[in-house]
């Protein structure tokens, strides 16, 4: 990462988004030049918006590959066979598939998730208990045909996705693995900044196993909702309200369980053998008997997350980004009017840049209102302003995107505030 | 980047490629581990192979950056009315689309190229002289219904591709930027190890303009034909050989421009005002008069490149990574016999990771011969041996891949070599 002159910035800030945006996080994120709606459920990244992305995916990264994972990235276009012997290539079975054809006329679809190219790839990598446990994940782009793609980046009709899946000897290893992950989830919404509003919450195993778990952010905008109580962290998901009292953990009546709206930012889900014995995928134990591997799988959409944060933390002038995922960490703005406000400018952004801070540097010949409008609805975590007004007295003005506060101080407090 | 243990590596490497694999370029890579072939045309990377990949687009974004050209990451699917405007939505005219549908019925398909959609998107950005000129770019995967899909990941049907693009207010604003393209160009292959054998061709410019420029890389495998003398580097594509002395810089006769297989690495065109026109992307010049823009293109396919490196490198024993591009640069082989061996490569390990070197340690309980084949399969520079008769005869063996010759030297002497 890097900083970088406004003015080479080719995007343009906007006073409104596209008529038929209807997603808090897609209107406040196109009109600050973060990304651009091809159309409904399909959006390109501009610079700002792969800077943010290429945070939240690193910040991913770094917990997959502490917990001892391996980065791949497999293909996107699927051969039907693998997915026949699952039961999931049918539109009845799975009904988000984009299909396409070869010119041969051979039927392909587009992976909507990787289970079955994984699996079938290990069969080549796997032979004996030696060869577990492993773990192995990617940052590749989904396809899902969705009917209703109403809620911006949160739910794209392609998307990047990290998906991690893991392979043990038995339930009971797979279970410790299992356990790792939840905790390096945790880490990772903390890190991005919504870790306060998201519980871990009990749902549905779907066709998988009785139940899963996913990481859910209590927000307005959600299309999930889940059962909180004022009395603990336990949390489900609606379709198992019913069998609340029956879980570890939950004790309380089902009634003390409010419905609150969320976003599903990740899940995590026990898959057993299903994927192995339908694909083949065995070791030989330590008795030189054949088992099937027991499996996991557990997503997290960057794009998703990075529209949650613009749905949770965003004000009535624009979005708010926390610092680990903010575009830039300060945004300079220098306000020229014929004194040294230019050149002071311009040397404070050489030495933030030199220092190592990621600078924007609004060096356009622009009004001073229009900049301040874009720097809020841009929402870098630090505004700091250099004009011949700041100068006269005494320095440099700075100003937290969080905060109404502004305070002018010198140069090297400000150096020294920045670096905290 | 960071080192590794190779008893954490999942892949094993393997003795045959599939059976209908055809092309030396991924049966290297598969035997070594760093790809899976999911069908014809269509590859996963494994973790070695992402390790190369990486490091080329690595090295593509550097320049790509020194241009001053932004990154973005464009969407895959692609609704047709845009390139309906331009021509190129009908089989007739571009027949490597995969299409496919929502699920109200509404026709996409999946972008070969990205001219017609950025076009589309610089609408709202760009508006007078003042926004120009721009170059913006991206690393993003690619769909091409290939009918013949034989040379491995030097043409897949999905493959990740460095598309860039220019915009300048005229013809001569854009030849400038075009020239210094074509200088990175030049740059990247050398830096990559195939700049010697890398040819810059006069091509036919297809419907865009008259002639474009491609990089070919000679070799037995390509699919292409160039032209090329002895007496200069002037070479040009097959498909205008006959209009060869016309061009300023072949200061020969036809006759002496003799055909040699290659492989098309890069390409950059003039597109002049085609799509410009054709979307109404205009900037008001210096007088408000609306102007189309003056348009370029600029592709580089980074796995074709990878691909390209494994067929011109290659030796019988298997792959030859040039430092740049290896997955690791020294591959550490411990031959744990009863003695210090294991305790000396452990901490080499160590100690050279801890120097910021990119270290494969091959830690695994197989037979020395095993760990050889693998090692010059993988094609890591740097192959380092400890073993308990290294260090009875002082030390620790290395040998470059390049090379036969094997020497026994002391740590420290190791140490200097690899800083070199």
């Amino acid at each position: 990462m890097f900083s970088m002159r406004q003015s080479t910035l080719f995007t343009k800030t906007r006073k409104e988004a596209p008529k038929d945006e209807v997603a808090k996080n897609a209107e406040l994120l196109i009109r600050a030049g973060f990304i651009h709606k091809d159309f409904a459920g399909v959006y390109s990244f501009l610079p700002l918006g792969l800077r943010v992305l290429n945070k939240v995916v690193s910040i991913i990264r770094t917990e997959m590959l502490g917990l001892g994972a391996s980065e791949v990235s497999l293909a996107a276009i699927q051969d039907k066979s693998i997915w026949e012997e699952t039961n999931r290539w049918s539109d009845e079975q799975m009904d988000i598939w984009f299909k396409t054809k070869l010119k041969n006329g051979t039927e392909v679809g587009l992976a909507p998730t990787h289970e079955e190219p994984l699996t079938r790839l290990m069969r080549d990598h796997i032979r004996s208990y030696r060869d577990l446990p492993r773990a192995v994940f990617q940052f590749q782009t989904k396809f899902r045909n969705e009917t209703r793609a109403k809620s911006g980046i949160m739910r794209g009709r392609e998307f990047l996705m990290k998906d991690l899946y893991s392979f043990a000897v038995d339930e009971k290893k797979h279970q410790e693995f299992y356990e790792k992950v939840a905790e390096a989830y945790r880490r990772i919404f903390n890190t991005v900044g919504i870790g306060q509003h998201t519980y871990f919450t009990r749902a549905s195993g779907g066709v998988f196993s009785k139940f899963s778990h996913e990481f859910q952010t209590v927000c307005n905008s959600g299309e999930d909702v889940i059962y909180t109580s004022e009395n603990s962290n336990f949390a489900v998901n609606e379709e198992i309200l019913d069998a609340i009292e029956a879980f570890e953990g939950a004790n309380e009546a089902k009634e003390n369980f409010k419905p609150r709206k969320s976003i599903e930012v990740g899940n995590i889900f026990s898959l057993g053998t299903r994927f192995s014995e339908a694909l083949g995928l065995t070791f030989l134990d330590d008795k030189g008997k054949p088992q099937p591997v027991v499996m996991g799988s557990y997503g997290i959409g960057p794009a998703r997350v990075m529209g949650t944060i613009v749905e949770l933390l965003s004000d009535e002038r624009g979005i708010v980004w926390p610092d680990s995922v903010a575009p830039f960490r300060i945004h300079l703005i220098e306000i020229a009017g014929g004194g040294e406000a230019e050149s002071v400018a311009k040397k404070l952004y050489e030495k933030l840049s030199s220092l190592g801070h990621e600078v924007l540097y609004d060096d356009r010949d622009v009004r001073p209102g229009e900049k301040f409008a874009d720097s809020d609805l841009i929402g870098i975590p630090f505004r700091v302003v250099v004009s011949d007004k700041t100068i006269a007295a005494g320095g440099i003005e700075v100003k937290k995107r969080t905060e109404e506060k502004t305070n002018i101080i010198p140069e090297k407090d400000l150096i020294s505030l920045l670096s905290e």
